[in-house]
């Protein structure tokens, strides 16, 4: 099948490596608005030509957007406006809500699946790109009721076909549930790095002792402010929610602190220890 | 060399694996106040024999404490009590400003070397000990001036033995870098994880979508509350402090998300990003 992806970043590079490695894809167009990332996909075998948005609507059978979520609008409604039947368009986006909303009257609204394969690593641009990303993951299928059968069927076969385990879920359930596991995470890891950063002057100390544990916190912090920015910006209500509950947390644990509470304290550790029941690893 | 160890969890059955495997150590008696844990120990083979103070003050030229941080000071002091010439006691707790001071003025401080590996997992209990957990880590002698000459050479050869790069730091130096890479992400982690589970009541999502970011940003949020409380309650004021930047920073994330300022959210995101000149990983 021949597939083209907008946006050839880390989400965008890894699938194109993944849909080739698993010879679901036979031929795969690369469109990308960053000229030097455009010529380290192709340096890097991540696709097999460059193109653009004609080439897309032209060749491809299967086109995959994997912008940031800002540019995926416009985009995916310009696709739509264009798109011959039979044709699937599919996002691979991380909020939904706005994106479901733009489409939602289009004439061609069969011709268009919104997904989320829930993986992804703290880096960024085709160099980030790597095989097997998705493997043993889950993505969610958002409000695939308004795709077409042939849409959805598509999205089935190639996400089975990258060995991820599917859900289905609407826009708005889809946008709080990543806020709570993995937009807040972001959160976090952002203010820490900052934290610590900003106090913590004498940044060879850092080195020297940061331990795996403060490693694994704060790696997220790493990640591309242009990739969640945009997030942010989509999901920001639920965002805001869920902050809002965190920063109360910490407070609550600053005022246990402060009146010397531990007893409370350790209550509240050994209920946060709850999370063992849900991480698998 | 004959070696005791007080409290076989996490650190000291890891050190006790580490120590045998490296041919540092000949014989190791493992010293445990849960008898349930003892016996893991022997089973486990972390250890060759069980046996109390007497035992470890008989026996052993090298004596490790192990403990959580509370239980640490009583039973340090104790030891250098009855400690023979010659014989070293050696600390490899978390916080060490109140133990420096315990032992300040103690006729046999010469001794005892206080020290920090740090390395850690967010498991603990006899079954959580593994071999190479200290390898190619950081360890820090805190307060090296006050140890004797033996104490201090025999630290420095057993951590060279374990592979770990040695720093020397004071306690008061120790206990705030302390606060910044390991307190507070454990703080944080605890924190996200309540959130999340309040919050979160289908489970069953979070299970599904919990991605490797949400994973490793609240994997500490595992540790054991016996554990860190005592840490927690030892380094507080420091702890405190942190953790008030901490919340201040998440506290100006929220007011930009508020006034939708995205473009402040991102300079400061693309600060924290700075974090990568320090994380080595």
């Amino acid at each position: 099948m021949k597939i083209a992806v907008f946006g050839i970043g880390l989400i965008g590079g890894s699938l194109a490596l993944s849909l080739r490695e698993t010879g679901f894809a036979s031929e795969i167009w690369g469109i990308e608005k960053n000229p030097e990332h455009g010529k380290k996909a192709l340096t890097l075998g991540l696709v097999d030509r460059l193109g653009d948005m004609d080439d897309a609507l032209r060749e491809a059978e299967l086109i995959i957007v994997a912008t940031p979520v800002n540019v995926m609008i416009p985009l995916v409604v310009g696709l739509l406006d264009r798109v011959r039947p039979g044709q699937v368009v599919m996002d691979v986006g991380s909020t939904k809500n706005n994106l479901i909303e733009a489409v939602r009257n289009h004439p061609n609204r069969a011709n268009f699946i919104a997904t989320h394969p829930m993986a992804g690593t703290e880096f960024s641009g085709p160099e980030a790109a790597i095989p097997r990303l998705f493997e043993g993951k889950c993505t969610v299928l958002v409000n695939a009721a308004e795709s077409g059968e042939g849409a959805l069927a598509l999205a089935q076969k190639m996400y089975a076909a990258l060995g991820m385990r599917i859900v289905e879920m609407d826009a708005a359930e889809h946008d709080v549930h990543t806020a709570y596991v993995s937009h807040i995470s972001h959160i976090s890891s952002f203010a820490l790095a900052l934290t610590v950063l900003e106090k913590e002057k004498d940044e060879e100390k850092i080195f020297e002792l940061a331990s795996a544990g403060f490693t694994s916190t704060v790696r997220l912090a790493k990640s591309e402010a242009d990739t969640w920015i945009p997030i942010f910006q989509q999901n920001r209500d639920n965002v805001l929610d869920v902050l809002d509950e965190h920063i109360s947390v910490l407070s609550r644990f600053r005022s246990l602190l402060i009146k010397n509470n531990f007893e409370e304290f350790h209550r509240l550790i050994h209920q946060a220890n709850d999370i063992k029941r849900i991480l698998r690893n």
